[in-house]
């Protein structure tokens, strides 16, 4: 991949191997997909930059090595850790297995000279989490409403194209490589929403599955696959589902056998189960935990994991009732069933409760479940965070989701076994439509890696790798306009964590009433006193003692709310003062003016990058200032005429709202 | 087709014709296309009735005769009217033009016994309106959005299937039958909004539209097409469609000519130009003058005429722009030219100013055109008034509006010279979907005849035709749930006049800011303080003094303006007392707890005419009302909850307000 073909080198461009291509290098490891990839990387480097890299042989004046750990050495680096030293001259890198060697090299690919320099004591980089995964939401057949990628803004599907996988997997070898660099291991490659042609992916159609498996395999990603709970009858032409039925049984473990026969190391399913109209154990009386196990049996001979998606609540809702919340929904249905999975069945759990509005608290169901395994799943794809034509970058998002401790603080225990992301790329040229985009892809991958890494580290870190020579007016530009981006929409949007305001359907650009009378349990209760939902457990839905102390104490009362979360736990009066001093409508007022102007701000600061940055690239992200900054202003004037009508309190300051 | 067939026989069952089919008659006409029709509907009665039929000759005992009127008695019936005279035991049908035969005897058939007793001195019948029309939003080619019938709620088109025209038409000659018994007299075939399929009907594809209009012609109907105003450049290649353009007039004029090649008696263009997208003259800098005039000359020389339609206005408002009314748009863009359009051109103008609300005022247009031919459109296919899940009968609001006087009474000139309704019917058996939106189609032709007629004794005839020999119970059924519907349906959705509230898009279901902060124009500026649009001359958009007196004084203030349409003119407070005695807020929730008891009152009455109604008639309905009662009372909850929400103001009458 070059930097000037069709495609956008993101992280990764030529000029990034500079430092390893043009050293003399020894590479001693099998000869496995992944080590291959490493030797092959390399060779390609040199070839640029006049180095050398040999196998496995002696040369011993190698600058870099990476080799297998002794068995005594490796103890402490797992299967896909590494260890870096630097001595006399020579980087070394060692691993217990051949995907750590890949992480190795990438890694110093990022230190570029710096892995050069001086002498370095042994470092040890293991990833915190065994799961890094990145779900695509992509159909097969394109849908008549959700298109080709649902929720997709990048384009079509990179792997499906034409009601077939694509001929041509270049583009997903690329990608594989793309995401192995920043630490992704593993890809779900269909939408969890599992319609008619998707579902025989599973059977018939595995080799297609096959093939894109083959192209990741060398990047050190397992391929997993959503499926229906209903194969059984969908495929099987079984009469039931039911996962207590010995022939349903019998039917996931043949079906998975050959799924093995044609994928190795295949990793395993994605599950949507009794969510949103898909069909689930709930039909036949059995408990969720029961459909999971059904399939992790299946997959467990083999290595598999299911992961099972706790997406569970009512999705036809009468608004007129304020007993139900859908923010207790997932907690209620799984809590129940905490030790009751199989080992190799992972819980998969949104990172709020809701469903990845800009701002949310994190799930109470994180935490909740000590006897089952966890993956936490954000939403790279931006549904509600502007679609990739607005820049809002989620590093500090997902960061302050990773780094909260249920319980305060009292143990020291992870908050997940893996994490996951809605997949935000497509077969757009710059792979995620808005090119600045591709940061919340590469932050995702190094936040798995290292939930505790300062989020604004890796920011820097992408705009370094991907604008390599970058003058500091570039850097810093690039760091203004992303930096502050999350906060910028979280402004101009929904106040106060109170959610949605969008249009209903595609979910882009503002309608504060569109899910107010809807079945989608996402309301506001505004009225001409007040607004927000009152989830406490005195007054309200009893959602906010649904958290350990001290959360819930703290979540209780709209005292200690923090005052981003207020609105989803507490309705309030407008006059409501803030911890911040200013009342709840003068808050909205301001937010929403301050929100416009960043954009402004950020637009002038990426105009004033023209010089700087290749026009291409350049062009993209400055038409889509245009569309920001449009919707922007439409944001602020359609939540400030609509809380000016419902209030009737003017804008302290004065300002024009219509 | 018969009463046991797979499609519904509407007005026409077989019964219809007992009185006329167990006569003797004589049909002395000549052999075009009518003629013939009345000869084989009389064949067909007497071989079911036992009557007999006969032509020209002798056969002094007919009890009916049909006959062309003498030069010197034909004067007063025009082109389609009769005469209908009983002297001695005959009863005689006497016309001018063979449609008037035609007329005659289905007014015959319509009269029943009554036709056949004691004397009748000569009554005249004629047709107020020369063009009695209907307009489908069909498309050929399925659109993605819009489907094969925009705006289209009872299935399929009945012309059009699988991209063409459909190649057996006996069900479009059953419509013509059915269009022929009640007046209507001009069918355009497809949708105004013509697409890039639709546009070539005009050229190579003619062949198409002839085969329908040969099947409409024996019963008097005049095939009409939309055309896209772009024609010369999309179909002729031209570099403009320039009205002023000679290679544009001469194209127009040959590719006219070669129409009337194909359909000798073709009804002539319907344009909708400028208008929610659609190309037009504007682009060219010129008037709709000019351009209905360049198409009014191409049609000129074989009697055609081009329907053109005022629907003009901006369709990208900005709503925070409160100086732009999209209500004033048609008479701010047409008036000017009153005078300069063709003789052979009509102005197709929308009954109210905005767009088929449940409630407008008539468009101020209507009446300020005295040099323009005009004609007004209504719309049968039920859009914003329940999309044929609810039963909304709108005789009594057509009627108002064709009963209105623009100067309050003082001409007695008749509104306008033409009636169009975008029809209401696809490829349901039924017809409409929900059965009793027959009865919109059937009162539309009738007044369209005669828009003096009383709505109720047509929707009684319209009772006694479709079920004959209805018990008393059945007919008072019928009419009961008939009767007041449309004001039920007015009750229980946006209140006063205000218009819209309408999910956006499909325009099904409440949404109370829906179209509030869209570019569409439509907007209810509801605060907590009060509802409505200002379109006063002192202190509002002016459009009220777009009225001729009475009416722009009426309008004017909200002392005089009628309660129904207080909204649409005015901004009120929510405690403003009404002409009935009641404020704007109590109304509001009475009205809507009035109009689901009134679909329940509805409901109730059908269900007890099972016994008198075909069981899949009867199923039809009842599932119908079903979802009707769902959809009122989701209206009425939403609205009640906007307005308490809003206006603080709870209900006198302590009822649940969610």
């Amino acid at each position: 991949m070059t930097d000037s073909g069709d495609l956008d080198a993101a992280w990764l461009p030529s000029a990034a191997f500079r430092a390893v291509g043009s050293r003399r290098s020894l590479v001693r490891a099998g000869d496995g997909p992944p080590a291959e990839t490493v030797y092959a990387e390399l060779a390609d480097a040199c070839e640029r930059f006049g180095g050398r890299v040999v196998r496995d042989g002696g040369d011993g004046d190698a600058e870099l090595v990476l080799e297998p750990a002794g068995d005594d050495l490796g103890d402490d680096l797992g299967d896909e850790g590494f260890a870096l030293t630097r001595r006399g001259g020579t980087t070394t890198v060692t691993a217990s297995g051949e995907r750590g060697l890949l992480y190795g090299l990438f890694h110093v690919v990022r230190l570029g000279e710096d892995a050069f320099r001086g002498e370095r004591a042994r470092e040890v980089h293991r990833p915190a989490l065994a799961t890094r995964m990145l779900d695509h939401w992509d159909n097969v057949a394109v849908h008549p409403v959700m298109g080709q990628v649902e929720r997709g803004y990048a384009g079509g599907s990179l792997f499906w194209a034409d009601g077939r996988a694509r001929g041509d997997l270049d583009r997903v070898r690329a990608y594989g490589r793309l995401l192995a660099a920043c630490g992704i291991n593993a890809v779900a490659v269909n939408n969890v929403n599992v319609h008619e042609t998707e579902a025989r992916l599973l059977t018939d159609r595995i080799g297609e599955v096959a093939a894109i498996a083959d192209v990741l395999r060398p990047y050190g990603i397992r391929t997993h696959l959503s499926v229906t709970f209903a194969a059984p009858m969908v495929l099987g032409g079984l009469p039931t589902a039911d996962p207590l039925d010995g022939a349903v049984r019998d039917w996931w473990a043949e079906a998975t056998g050959r799924v093995y026969e044609a994928i190795g190391d295949f990793g395993g399913y994605v599950v949507k189960a009794d969510s949103e109209g898909q069909p689930g154990p709930f039909a036949y009386g059995r408990s969720h935990a029961d459909g999971a196990n059904v399939l992790a049996a299946a997959l467990e001979p083999y290595g598999g994991t299911v992961h099972w998606r706790a997406f569970v609540y009512d999705h036809r809702q009468d608004w007129r009732d304020r007993t139900t919340d859908r923010a207790r929904a997932a907690y209620d249905h799984f809590t129940p069933l905490d030790g009751e999975f199989a080992p190799n069945a992972v819980l998969q759990v949104k990172h709020g409760p809701m469903d990845f509005q800009v701002r949310e608290p994190v799930s109470p169901l994180i935490g909740a479940m000590p006897r089952t395994r966890l993956a936490v799943e954000v939403q790279a794809t931006q549904e509600y965070t502007g679609q990739q034509r607005h820049v809002c970058w989620l590093g500090p998002m997902w960061s302050e989701v990773l780094r909260f401790r249920p319980d305060g603080g009292v143990s020291a225990g992870r908050l997940a076994d893996g994490l996951v992301a809605v997949s935000n790329v497509g077969d757009d040229p710059f792979w995620t439509g808005h090119p600045l985009a591709q940061a919340n892809l590469y932050t995702f991958g190094r936040l798995a890696w290292d939930p505790a890494a300062d989020p604004h580290a890796v920011l820097d870190e992408w705009i370094a790798l991907t604008h390599p020579g970058a003058p500091a007016r570039l850097a810093d530009g690039l760091h203004a306009v992303l930096d502050g981006s999350w906060s910028t929409y979280e402004k101009y949007t929904a106040p106060l964590g109170v959610g949605f305001m969008v249009q209903p359907g595609h979910h882009y650009g503002p309608s504060v009433d569109g899910y107010e009378y809807s079945p989608w349990g996402t309301y506001h209760f505004a009225d001409r006193d007040g607004v927000g939902v009152d989830r406490s457990a005195a007054t309200g839905t009893g959602y906010a003692a649904q958290y350990a102390d001290p959360w819930a104490k703290v979540y209780e009362s709209p005292e200690t709310c923090p005052d981003e979360l207020l609105l989803f736990f507490h309705h309030v009066p407008y006059g409501h003062v803030l911890h911040s001093g200013k009342t709840v409508i003068q808050h909205i007022y301001d937010t929403h003016f301050e929100g416009v102007a960043e954009v402004e701000e950020a637009r002038r600061v990426w105009a004033g990058l023209a010089d700087l940055v290749d026009p291409a690239r350049h062009a993209r992200v400055a038409e889509r200032y245009e569309e920001q900054l449009r919707s922007a202003r439409e944001w602020r004037d359609q939540i400030n005429s609509y809380f000016l009508r419902k209030s009737g309190v003017p804008d302290e300051r004065g300002r024009t709202i219509h």
